[in-house]
């Protein structure tokens, strides 16, 4: 295996994204994303990643220099617009609005449209935990999850993120897509030639399948719990729980709505919702005498 | 099979409750959460547990005449300590708290501490539905979830709950134990005569049975998801995120720390930790002009 500096896959992804326009700021933000998912161990979000983003970016569906803004706000909440920008300039928006909030109020919840893909979930919660807050963070995206008793793909692997301190300098972090796996996870099966597990995907003949090229061409992912009597309709019903956060509050586009997203790259903005909570546990038990 | 009316079910609870002591409001309010689970069609959490809450009564584990009360509120929070009253009673003071600090500040967040069951956790994300709100409700539980790699049960069923509303009167509810299936459903098994599928529960060997009386017995359930490879850690990951919500935020007892819930019920408080949510879309992009 050929080795790769750390400084120096940063160094790559910076200049990849100013290449295409992206200001220096924006760009070091979006790189440290990517390589945070390689180095801790999930290639599926990271420099793998980087061609989509760069594409996106040329084909006109991301702005690398949008501003995002806030539209609503209230004590503890913020209704904004991501205005199409990078992830990582949306998410560090966001979730720095969500703990401003969190601090005064005891929790901060910001839900957003006009969004881009931003990475690992887990990312963006962790960055509150960092803080000292607990923090959350959750995503819609493509269709590819097929519900109980469905036959095509219609809601997202829509992940869910908590990170909270824990005694001692540790955390306990929670980063995981309501599908049985995310699409990105067969797609490292492919580059390991290696089948995938009864139970994650279907074939395009509607049946569970443990080819993973063909399953990430089919992307018809089970959700998590499989099949119905193994309870796969709960893997759905998180999917749609945090849906109505993700796009129903924001008014972004929603499940079967939401375009797919490859290699290539989209001339339309894939207007994603997402959401960024940060809770203040002072407020709580935390330090209470 | 013999019928009963609907009344007659809320007459004799109430009756129930006041016999053992608890204030005519209270009773009737428990009564209704119970009877609201049968006419819901779950069994699991309804008449059939009345039992189990009369006996926690005689026995001292919960006070039916206790009030809870604020320990420490911010504009979009409170610590509550549930102080042992009945479910309904802790689930009603904290659902109205959290309504009432989502009309101000956009969402209000209540985690409680001193709690016994509260019933299906779908009928306080309800109660904020009703109100136009979207609704959250979640609780720790005995420790009946075997995590991915493990032997014994540590974490709990853990259920979470979120219910919006949608156009025209119509709702979206969710309400799920992070467990395959709650040890409710495992009963109604054992009560139907019928077996359980493989990937609900271990018998006491630790391989997994299907054996509805066995799995009852024995109170070991795997995660939602299953197997490892399967992504059963997934649904354990999802019992300890919100176990830090529920636990870690109120000081109540966590995980291994909660007794085992039975119809003869105990002498010690259980105390649970409990956490209601309300979400004012008001605030985001409804009635947007």
């Amino acid at each position: 295996m050929p080795e790769v500096r750390v400084e120096e896959a940063q160094r790559f992804m910076e200049d990849a994204l100013r290449a295409v326009g992206t200001p220096d700021s924006e760009a070091r933000a979006h790189a440290a994303l990517l390589l945070h998912a390689d180095l801790t161990g999930h290639f599926s979000h990271g420099l793998n990643r980087l061609v989509f983003y760069i594409n996106d970016i040329k084909n006109g569906a991301t702005n690398p220099t949008a501003k995002p803004v806030v539209l609503k706000e209230a004590a503890a909440t913020a209704w904004v617009d991501g205005a199409d920008a990078l992830g990582a300039t949306v998410g560090h928006f966001c979730m720095d609005v969500a703990i401003k909030k969190a601090k005064e109020s005891g929790i901060g919840f910001v839900s957003a449209k006009g969004c881009n893909h931003f990475g690992m979930a887990g990312y963006w919660a962790q960055i509150a935990e960092q803080q000292g807050l607990i923090g959350l963070a959750f995503t819609n995206s493509s269709p590819v999850m097929v519900p109980t008793r469905a036959k095509d793909g219609v809601m997202g692997t829509n992940p869910i993120a908590l990170f909270a301190p824990a005694a001692n300098g540790d955390s306990l972090g929670v980063d995981m897509a309501s599908t049985a796996v995310a699409l990105g996870k067969v797609e490292v099966q492919v580059h390991k030639e290696e089948p995938i597990p009864e139970g994650w995907a279907y074939g395009p003949d509607g049946k569970p399948t443990t080819d993973a090229q063909l399953a990430l061409d089919t992307a018809k992912l089970m959700p998590l719990g499989g099949a119905e009597q193994t309870s796969g309709y709960k893997g759905y019903a998180l999917s749609a729980a945090f849906e109505v956060l993700c796009s129903g509050l924001s008014g972004a586009n929603s499940s079967y709505q939401i375009r797919s997203w490859s290699m290539e790259g989209a001339s339309t903005p894939p207007n994603l919702g997402q959401c960024f909570m940060a809770i203040n546990a002072e407020k709580f038990a935390q330090n209470h005498t």
